[in-house]
């Protein structure tokens, strides 16, 4: 029998503690062995929970109890989140987690202090929620140079894209029914603006070149600027608009960022709508994989942090093999020699203006009063400076979204 | 630095020697140590191969080296692939394979064998591919009583099925397509007539639930019999035709089957096109997860391969913690009772007979001198009741597709 202490019982850790329970006989079977929930941490007073003779208020409690070998910290935030976890290694504890914040900031150091402790750190449930992705990405594609990672990370800004394109509602619209769903928060902007999926390609970076990237150094644009219009260009274009979190080589140098694009239909990422994540994964010999599912959800996160937890009763170490280390300077590349082809929306200029500058683009239908086109390929730099030449000749820059 | 030894120079034997040559940095940095190729098993001269100087004939001299810790029998059929590993495992040396006929036929006493030595049996590159598919479902779904798994697990098929709903050819036209772009044997039967499929459900069963069923007690039908019509009417149904390996349980009762069916267009699994497979899983927890990519080819298959041989050079242990057993009598239960909705399509009865005989039927629109239609949910053995009632009223069965 193996203990583990729970921290934080929040939807994940209420799932968590309701997997182990519901399918104890099933995981006592594959495992040999039962997992006993022996504390769940929390400030809070449960009285009407299944679990509340199992709260403590004290981390010390789990700290110091020697039977605990297995921490799940579902916390979420930074803090305490990342002390206590911190706290647990140092204790010779091994720590399973579903916080991405934690995993996207303070991952080398967790992964140090595990080691010098015989200890691991587990995350499969920091990215894609039940979908696995971190433990495939690091053991059955362990044989490939990664060569690029491109996923729909986040369910809320997905199904607010999805409400968009096909029930032709606003962004502010469809914002209010996720909120509604509850698959918003009330404070969006996490979401919204991107933060979410930047943690979560920050993290799935370093598991596919064991170089943690600091996230503030990856371009993050959300979705909020996205409009009906431009949903609707998309689609004659056959493609719609998706978030991505991208890790991409272009001439040797690695690029990482989180932005919206135009994804043609053509690429199984366009079809992945609603809640659901989708990760696509390119490796030298594999070529294009995808790993599909409920990227968020109480029952399909415990899913995951109980996949963790019987890899460490089962005596699994580490999931990446090769150490994380901080990145250096290069990593990610700068953002201002990314290449792409750019729908742009106008107005206030004429396509003269637009074909000396941009030179030669595709123009493409759109509302009157706007001009749209896709340009050649060009760098961030390059579209900026032209834009800026635009707007020097009257040009109002309506909307500009990357081609993936 | 660990020795391992490749039984069969064939398409994914010669991709995983690539593999290893061109990727050999990355993964000696990945896993701390070299992976190092000390023969290649094969009864032909190769005068002309990059490892011609690796060439065994004897398989006696793997056998009997020591150093050689892992072999990878990438021979393809029953025999003597399956003697071959019996002896490696003997021989107190893992196996990884990419041999879907020998794991579905013998896993369970080659595994046997394996925990009897101390030793691992790996066979993630028997199904899916380059797709991980085999650990994912093992590791990451491990805490999830898996309920089904519905996958398009033969490329070839995929490609023919493909091919006749996007280029409105004949069943017999995509067939030649496909052996001229080499996808396809010039013996196409194991995969058209779903045999290639049914092992591969097979294999994915024993993961999900320890036990493996008999492989000729499985339902197994194939793709000969669809029709350009079939598509048609299964396009009009907003859906198309897959041909789909099945464990799916229905009343408690576990059922196998492999067989083409109509997939609606909502559903993932009927975007997945061309040469690629997909698998779709649920479990209890993480609900509705989906795996996509190449399902064969050598340097997919090969990425596979080389997982489980890095994961052995790890250390790593048998993927299923659960030691698999032959599946009793009960596994998989007798198709007679599964219940599905079936498209039919007959000529030589009118509706008055089909609704007395099928009661509520829903009609489609078919060809002229056929009459189509979806029945309610009814059972197999039901449905051959009614077809064989049809035929005494004058009916001539053209074609029956089970709904998804």
């Amino acid at each position: 029998m193996i203990n583990i202490a729970i921290m934080g019982l929040g939807v994940v850790g209420s799932g968590t503690a309701d997997l182990l329970t519901e399918n104890r006989q099933l995981i006592e079977r594959r495992l040999g062995q039962a997992v006993h929930i022996k504390y769940i941490l929390d400030i809070r007073d449960m009285p009407d929970s299944p679990y509340s003779n199992l709260l403590v208020k004290d981390v010390k409690v789990i700290l110091q109890d020697p039977e605990v070998s297995v921490v799940a910290e579902l916390m979420g935030g930074s803090h305490p989140a990342f002390e206590y976890t911190l706290a647990a290694l140092e204790a010779g504890k091994s720590v399973v987690t579903s916080n991405k914040e934690v995993v996207a900031n303070f991952g080398v150091r967790l992964m140090q202090a595990a080691a010098a402790h015989g200890v691991s750190y587990l995350f499969e449930a920091s990215t894609g929620g039940g979908i696995p992705v971190i433990r495939p990405l690091a053991r059955d594609l362990a044989g490939n140079v990664i060569t690029e990672i491109s996923g729909i990370l986040n369910g809320t800004t997905n199904y607010i894209l999805t409400r968009m394109w096909k029930g032709g509602v606003s962004f502010e619209e469809a914002l209010s029914e996720a909120q509604a769903l509850g698959y918003a928060e009330r404070d969006p902007s996490a979401d919204v603006e991107g933060k979410d999926t930047c943690r979560k390609i920050c993290i799935l970076g370093a598991v596919a070149t064991g170089r943690l990237a600091q996230v503030d150094r990856i371009y993050t644009e959300g979705i909020s600027a996205i409009r009906l219009t431009d949903v609707r260009v998309a689609e004659h274009m056959d493609a719609s608009i998706k978030l991505l979190g991208r890790m991409v080589y272009q001439d040797g140098s690695l690029y990482m960022m989180t932005a919206p694009f135009i994804v043609r239909h053509d690429n199984p990422l366009s079809r992945i709508d609603d809640v659901f994540n989708g990760v696509l994964v390119s490796g030298n010999y594999v070529g294009d994989v995808m790993f599909y599912g409920r990227g968020a959800g109480a029952k399909a996160t415990a899913s995951a942090v109980v996949a963790d937890i019987l890899a460490l009763a089962a005596g699994e170490g580490p999931v990446c093999r090769e150490p994380w280390r901080e990145a250096g300077e290069n990593v990610p590349a700068d953002f201002a020699n990314f290449v792409s082809r750019n729908y742009i929306a106008m107005s206030g200029v004429d396509s003269n203006a637009i074909d000396v500058i941009f030179g030669s683009v595709e123009y493409l239908p759109t509302v009157e009063g706007e001009i749209a086109f896709l340009t050649a390929p060009v760098s961030e730099r390059e579209a900026q400076d032209n834009l800026t030449r635009l707007s020097a000749c009257g040009g109002v820059l309506q909307s500009r979204v990357r081609l993936f």
